[in-house]
Parts: structure tokens; C-alpha cells; sequence
């Protein structure tokens, strides 16, 4: 499979999870930041991880598309105005500009028990055992252990409440807000595929460098985009006085980073065999936008 | 088992499942709602009815615990600024109110997946297959097709967007935020005691009358009861031109209904011959907060 394959599939599948029930608002709300345009990066990674280790990603599919969801509703949430107070999210106006505050609020509440729900509803033929081990993994990754975790030292940060080393704050924000959903994933992924408990934990290495990259790219793209390339208001975070990998070891030495963690990245991935175009692509992907050889 | 005994139980686990953990803001404020002193109806009927149809009330215990959690997350939620915009609860300051709206949202997010992660981890002896029917009871009373439709439905009504019938709208918002948190609770409890269908079906009925019973009390006292009695400010409601039992139907009528309905609460415990003391104790402790015989 191709990484555009399995975008086109997981679009495909979003739209179809996501019918318009009463009361429309709330579904609209909830469908309105799932489906826009991205890259489905969690998603793929999800499929791709459940093949590789051999099992068969349909199986994969409405947990890849929960992933998603979840991903979503920590967009909608973070956007919020008492949040990062975001405009546009994707070239597009964010949820709570259409819908309004308390429609954004109740959306990415419902996508919280919604996502959950078309796993279990979607993915019976796996068994109950499996499916409580897929939950485990969603509400670990999904909670206050997890993403919120993430955003929470976040905020404090921007406040200029960071308790200990600043360099070691920011590695636990970029783990938590990114590299969680990533390791989601790919762990997801690859129980589904029945890996063994030595291949979850080489994947969820993998995601957790992955994860951190990603979002030192991100950082990174903050300061040297624009809002044509990026679809969202830029140099935000900076002004804000927020936790970036940028403003704490400036564009260059990020860059360097960025670029061996990518190189490890591929390391891992020699190292355990694993065989995936689709991974090497994510990975040539993110040089390529950041403009690293 | 008592009414108190149970409640004692339950603040005691709450406290117990809530550790403060890093990073503390948000488990701070994810506990400080769970744990404010209430009545604990929805985890007491959870236990009760595990009790009535056979099972040993411990084993819900957790299941009881989340479904607190899941209301408290309602409430954080709908206290906020932009939905209901409340100062108080239960007598204390809203959790926005304490720990800042970024931190409320957050805490209300976090809720919704901490909850039924106590269910998964300490309910392991329920099996995985009854595990994943309470988890599906639980995603749908606490999603878009359930508390969250009868808020959504709310907020429009309060803007004067009411589709069709009002009687009709009015009992599907109550039918929501109320009666499915009651419901989940008695219905849970009954699966973990391996109740029948059947008797699933007859607990679900009391749920919803008992439900739509407490909304309508509810509505009565936001006009008769005073903020020390009842620990919020009150006449927003009708004030904001909510939709409400006693702004359509008038004080005496909506007594009259919800004696009726506490009533029927009465002969269906008779009929289907649920012995138990503490629903007894739940009906007259409505009718005497309201003052009906």
C-alpha cells in the first residue's frame, strides 16, 4: 500500500462513520474538523503499522479512523479562545468560528466517547480481549496521562510556569501533545496485527522519535512558513512567549535536531526490519517540508 | 444496604481512584468536581441496582465511581462561560472558576476517558466481554447520542430555536442530560449482575420516569428553593428564557406531573417486584425537597 492509498481509504471511512443524526449541529460540529483536508498521518501510520507486523489492515481501519477523531478533537479543543485562541486551522475557519464556543466545546466532548464507540461498534470480528487492550491504549493515550498532560504543561509554560529544566519541560510537552497519538498508532496498529511485545515496544521507540521530530518540524515551520503553506496564523507561539524548540535553541541548531532524530528514525527502522515505504515516506516527508537534506 | 452506606463508599473509592498525580493542575481540578459533597444518586443507583437483581454490589463499584465522574465532567462543562456560565455549584466556586476556563475544559476532556479507564482497570474480574457491554453503555449515554444531545437541544432552545412540538423538545432534554445518566447507572449495575433483557428493559423504564421526575423537580426548585438551599444561583433559568417544566406548564401543573410521575416510579417497582429500600428512599427524598405528598 501507498500512503496515498490509505489516505484516500481513511477519508473514505471518516466520511462514512460520521452520518448526520439529530440534533445536526453537534454531528456537523464534530464531522466539520474531522474531515477537513490533512494528512492523516496518525491514521496511516496506524494501518501501516498493523501491516507490517502482518495482520490485515482492514482490520485496522474504524481504530485508525478513531485515532483521527481524537486527533480532531484536541484541535477543536486547543483552538478554543480561553486555548491558544486559533482563527484558521487548515486553511480553514476553526470549529468554534462556524459553530460557536459552546458547540466547539460540546463537539469535541462528544468525539471523546464517539471515536471509542465506532472502534467497538466497527471492530467486533477482533474480540472482546483485543478491543479492551485498543481502549486501554486510547484512553491512556487520550487523557490526562496522555495529550491533556501535553497541553497542560503547555499552557503553564506559555505562563512562564515551567518547574525544572526548561530543555527537559519541553521534551515532556512535545511527547505528550504529539509523540502519544503517534505511539498510539503505531502500538494500536500493531496489536491489532498480534506483534509480539518486543516488535510494540520497537514501534512505540520509533513513534516516540518520531513524535518529537514532528513536532520540532512544526516549530520550526511556525517561524519560516506561511500562512498560505500552513493554513494557520504563524509566529504565534513565539509572540506568545510559548515552549518552542525554536526560541529555545534557535532555527539552526533545531534544524540540526530535527535532522538526527529523522536519521534515527530510520535507524530504528533498519535495525528492526521493518520494511515500509510508507514509514520512510512519512520520514522523507517531514525533510522535505523543513527543506533538510 | 443504606442510602448512606452507599455514599460513603462511593466519596471514600472517589478519593481513593483519584489520586493527585503530575501534572497536578489537571487532576487537581478533575478531582475537585468529582469530590464536591453530593447526593451521589447516579453511582448509588449503579450499586442498587446490581444489588436487586442478584450481583455483588462491590463488583460495580468502579463502574458506579466513573459514572460520577462522567456527571461531574457535565457539570465542569456545562458551568462554563460560554454554555450555562455558572459562579457555584453545589456551594462552591465552578471548577472554571478555581482553576482558570483553559483548565475546566481540560479537566471536563480528561474525565470523559479517566472515567472509564477505573472502569477497565478495576473491573479486569468482570471479563472482557462484559467489559465492553458497560463501556458501550457508557459511550452512548455520555456522547452525542446521549447527555451531550439533550445539551445541544438546550442551548438552541434557550436561543428560541425550537424545531416542532415544545412539550416534545422539552422531554427530549430532559430524556438526555437526565434520564440516560440514570439510566446508564441502573443499567450498568443490572449487566454486571447478569440481569435478563427483560429485567434490563424494566430497570431502563424506572430510569427514564425517575429522570424526567428529578429534571422536573429540578425546574421547581430553581423557582421555590433559595442559593442555600441549593448550593447555585438560581432563577437563570427561567430568567434566560430556558425552556423549562414550570415556564411552560406553570408551578401546580408541573407538581401535579411530577407527583404523577414519582407515582409511576412507585408501581414500577411494585410490578416488577425490585425490592429495594434506597429507590424507595431516592422518590420520597424528591418529593420532600419539593414539599408533595
Amino acid at each position: 500500500m501507498k500512503m496515498n492509498d490509505y489516505i484516500e481509504i481513511v477519508d473514505k471511512k471518516l466520511d462514512e462513520f460520521m452520518p448526520i443524526e439529530y440534533p445536526e449541529d453537534i454531528f456537523k460540529a464534530m464531522k466539520y474538523t474531522v474531515t477537513l483536508p490533512g494528512k492523516r498521518l496518525r491514521p496511516v501510520m496506524c494501518l501501516e503499522s498493523c501491516r507490517v507486523f502482518g495482520g490485515n489492515y482492514e482490520d485496522a481501519i474504524p481504530t485508525a479512523c478513531a485515532i483521527e477523531m481524537l486527533h480532531a478533537q484536541t484541535l477543536i479543543h486547543d483552538d478554543l479562545p480561553c486555548m491558544d485562541n486559533d482563527d484558521f486551522r487548515r486553511g480553514k475557519p476553526t470549529n468554534h468560528k462556524v459553530f460557536g464556543e459552546a458547540n466547539a466545546v460540546l463537539a469535541g466532548d462528544a468525539l471523546l466517547t464517539f471515536a471509542p464507540q465506532i472502534i467497538v461498534k466497527n471492530s467486533k470480528n477482533l474480540g472482546s480481549e483485543k478491543l479492551i487492550k485498543i481502549l486501554e491504549e486510547y484512553f491512556q493515550a487520550g487523557g490526562a496521562y496522555g495529550v491533556i498532560a501535553g497541553q497542560v504543561v503547555d499552557i503553564e509554560s506559555e505562563k512562564g510556569n515551567v518547574q525544572g529544566d526548561k530543555g527537559e519541560t519541553l521534551e515532556y510537552i512535545h511527547t505528550h501533545k504529539t509523540a502519544d497519538l503517534f505511539k498510539l498508532a503505531l502500538r494500536t496498529g500493531a496489536i491489532i496485527a498480534n506483534a509480539t511485545d518486543e516488535q510494540i515496544n520497537e514501534i512505540t521507540e520509533f513513534g516516540q522519535i518520531l513524535g518529537v521530530a514532528f513536532q520540532i518540524a512544526d516549530d520550526i515551520l511556525d517561524e519560516i512558513s506561511t500562512f498560505e503553506e500552513m493554513g494557520k496564523t504563524l509566529g504565534k507561539d513565539k509572540n506568545a512567549g510559548k515552549l518552542t524548540y525554536t526560541a529555545m535553541y534557535g532555527l539552526d541548531e533545531s534544524k540540526n535536531k530535527l535532522s538526527c532524530l529523522l536519521d534515527n528514525c530510520y535507524d530504528i527502522i533498519r535495525k528492526f526490519d521493518i520494511k515500509s515505504e510508507v514509514f520512510v515516506e512519512i520520514i522523507s516527508g517531514i525533510k522535505k517540508r523543513v527543506g533538510i537534506k
